[in-house]
């Protein structure tokens, strides 16, 4: 597998065509570019993950609706930033109707071929005719063969900080596929992540539900280290399209080729959930959490979980304070039965507990260590096998004078 | 019911008597009072309620053990700040143990007649020699009877801004009698509060067994409101003492009177857990999270608990941005299986949403509210009659930059 962090990703495999433009989402004026199309001239297969918050955008809903059958094809997602058209009622469901509407209308394709998304604020109703008429000019970018690759990344971003993709290539028995990957996320991530988006594109033809069944597991080792289901927003999507432009069908290969594209399904999604996490609102440091020597996988997961989110762990790490006395009341109220008197904690490869003695000698190391952009924390329990990971952050005063009001 | 929203608390029920002083736990030498005696010369029932995190502190095991002892009885607690004494291996145990064995000496009791609390950093052995040299002062004071019962609410004080009393008196068929409370608290509270500790004294006669059931149902109405024992850190802990020096015997008053006692007992902690909250780390708002019309009690409490942890919704409160998008986002993932299209939601008595319909003629209003220092949120699931309360507060960037380290 080559594979590339950065790039033009959606339209690196062939066949894909990417446009973003400005329609003045939020009726700001600020020239921002806040709507984007990504169109194949093949029907696409396509797989998708979606929040299971009770409170569904009506984009989510329309989506979900149309990725249950099997036989959906599809030709062009269209994404919108600015407003997440969630919690507005039938008028909702109406104007995604309508946006799909619109992008077939231009690309001469049924509107049941159109995928749409939509992020930012809540409870507003979006600004139809802005929204048509940006259609129509992201429409009209792609139809001219425009290089909009890089101009849909920015189109979909809110409080980001920058635009996020990568991508795969891996060699099949004659010739080589792609598989390219944007996201866009900021929020806290966790335990209340704004919305994300993640689109997903390949050249390789695949069955809904092949692609629906690596895209989930891929999901499941990237995405959900970050964030849960019970704790996304009203909009997260995951959407992974395939058209079969490379003429090479996943059905067809090797076993080995299937595992080298389960793989590079995985390491885009794993490579754009650390962006995500690494580009949080006003985030300073980027942390594995790893919890290992737990009795199941699920409590390895809680106790990490715990600790991650944890405000006064995160503040300490955005202080350079290697703090562990929080980090282990933090993994205590994660009530696996932990028992303190036999764990061990590394900053790194540097122990700060074994068996619960504090390795004072060291304490000017895990500083060292928790001082750094990038840095992992292990917990031993030893009460067990299992093992489980979570992908956190720090928390600043940045942060919250950020979020004190849209 | 006769209601003093702050004083001496501890020492207004007869025969208790406190004291604090400056033992330098720290070893700062910032003369700030840092342990202090509670002490009664007629022997006391007492109950608890300890922390259920997986790791407690060794004078949390040791207060555990003598209390789940239903026939203790107990003349003092002598408690400390500045160090929790958590995660001290056998040393921590000799050390609670020695600070019992301390008070005992100087008050000629038995060591067993003494509980210990401890709060403050994690992970660090207790500077026994100061400590002693503390106990010998507190003591000596309380011998002297200088009046200490202010002494004693600023020796427990971490970060706290202001120490926090109350106390209510009940009329019996002959004579009166007092429960007072103080509280230390401080931390966010929730979901990873720092040491919560608070210690009741009355005057009224009764078993350990009926002061437990008591005590158990008014932290459950009060302190668990805002905090539930899965969110608990390494040392909370709340002690009630009856010495009976009123002469009047709970079991042998009328029902009214054990009613008024019980009333008595849960509006003193409920006025405690309410300071607590207020004055949580930097915090500058008071909110009450509401939720009514939920299937059972839990669905209500998750859906609060849900809203009044979201780290958006918190910063929203602390910039007065009346967002009900992101209450809507949080109490969606809290997944009960909230319909948004029957909701409603009211700032104070003000609707924000009727049946998911935002009431935006209102938005002044709630505006008006949000900024105020104190104000109520009422979400309405319509999905049943159940109901549940959080008491939370605000997140503000002082709150990060404070812990960002000790």
């Amino acid at each position: 597998m080559k594979f590339y962090d950065d790039g033009d990703a959606l339209t690196e495999p062939r066949g894909f065509f990417c446009s973003g433009v400005h329609c003045d989402v939020k009726g700001k004026r600020n020239g921002k570019l806040d709507l984007g199309i990504i169109y194949s001239k093949k029907p696409c297969s396509v797989a998708g993950v979606f929040t299971t918050n009770d409170v569904r955008a009506a984009p989510v809903r329309y989506c979900e609706s149309l990725i249950q059958d099997d036989k959906t094809l599809c030709h062009a997602i269209v994404a919108n930033s600015g407003n997440a058209n969630a919690c507005t009622g039938r008028q909702g469901e109406l104007d995604t109707k309508k946006m799909a509407a619109e992008v077939a209308r231009h690309f001469n394709i049924h509107s049941k071929e159109v995928l749409v998304c939509s992020t930012g604020r809540i409870g507003e109703p979006l600004p139809m005719s802005r929204i048509t008429a940006g259609i129509r000019d992201a429409a009209d970018d792609i139809i001219q063969e425009y290089d909009g690759a890089k101009a849909f990344q920015e189109a979909i971003l809110t409080s980001d900080t920058c635009t996020k993709s990568c991508s795969a290539k891996i060699s099949a028995t004659v010739g080589e596929i792609t598989v390219g990957g944007v996201v866009k996320g900021a929020g806290m991530i966790e335990p209340n992540m704004a919305t994300m988006l993640a689109f997903l594109t390949t050249d390789l033809g695949a069955s809904n539900a092949e692609l629906q069944s690596i895209l989930a597991e891929a999901v499941n080792k990237s995405f959900n280290r970050i964030t849960i289901d019970g704790d996304m927003s009203t909009n997260d999507t995951v959407l992974l399209m395939a058209n079969g432009n490379s003429g090479i069908q996943f059905s067809k290969e090797s076993k080995k080729f299937q595992q080298n594209f389960v793989e590079a399904v995985e390491a885009v999604c794993a490579a754009l959930a650390k962006k995500c996490v690494s580009d949080g609102e006003k985030v300073t440091k980027f942390v594995r959490m790893k919890v290992a020597g737990a009795k199941t996988p699920e409590d390895a997961e809680k106790v990490a979980r715990c600790v991650a989110n944890s405000l006064l762990v995160k503040s300490s790490w955005y202080g350079s304070d290697p703090n562990w006395g929080r980090i282990i009341d933090a993994a205590g109220y994660a009530k696996v039965g932990m028992d303190f008197d036999q764990v061990d904690l590394h900053y790194n490869d540097i122990p700060a507990l074994i068996k619960g003695e504090p390795q004072v000698g060291n304490k000017s190391q895990w500083k060292e260590i928790v001082s750094g952009k990038e840095f992992c924390i292990t917990l031993h329990l030893n009460m067990g096998k299992a093992y489980g990971e979570i992908w956190s952050n720090d928390l600043s005063e940045e942060y919250v004078n950020f979020n004190k009001s849209e």
